[in-house]
């Protein structure tokens, strides 16, 4: 199962950054990033569950926003990209 | 014809600021935002080139990315949101 996930996290403040690390963290354990708020992941249609309560565990709901998008396979082969590639290095410590 | 728009554009200068501006504009104008640097977009296959051929002209293809993914018919109904829905005025006057 191929997830679009693009997020929206207020880094304002060093909360906001923590929880900034901590989605880009989760979401880059099942797949990688091809922007700097956008993750190509692929898990099992049982993870997806476990994936989706982990972000929402992780946002501030009133300031941070997650999609997933539930793409057909070979769907992320088919993406057109214009301009620079992705070069984020991990920023900070990761939170483990 | 589905398309999701995602893109990044270094907003640094006031030229990036007004490549930003730009590339929400074009992504407006055949679809609407749904997070920051999100955008649904919906057009005719025959239209599509025209999109992509006005957003590649637009970003700095050194600085900036944008990715178009064609997306089934009904996958934007099938996003998972979690948090925030975004309310983004239009950010100054839009170059028209």
């Amino acid at each position: 199962m191929e997830l679009l996930v693009t997020y929206d996290v207020d880094s304002t403040t060093p909360e906001g950054e923590r929880r900034l690390r901590q989605v880009a963290k989760i979401s880059e354990g099942v797949g990688h990033r091809v922007q700097k708020s956008v993750f190509e992941d692929t898990c099992t249609p049982a993870h997806r569950p476990h994936l989706k309560a982990r972000l929402q565990s992780t946002i501030d709901t009133e300031l941070d926003s997650v999609r997933i998008y539930h793409l057909d396979r070979g769907t992320f082969q088919t993406a057109r990209h214009l301009g620079a590639v992705v070069d984020i290095p991990h920023t900070g410590d990761w939170i483990v």
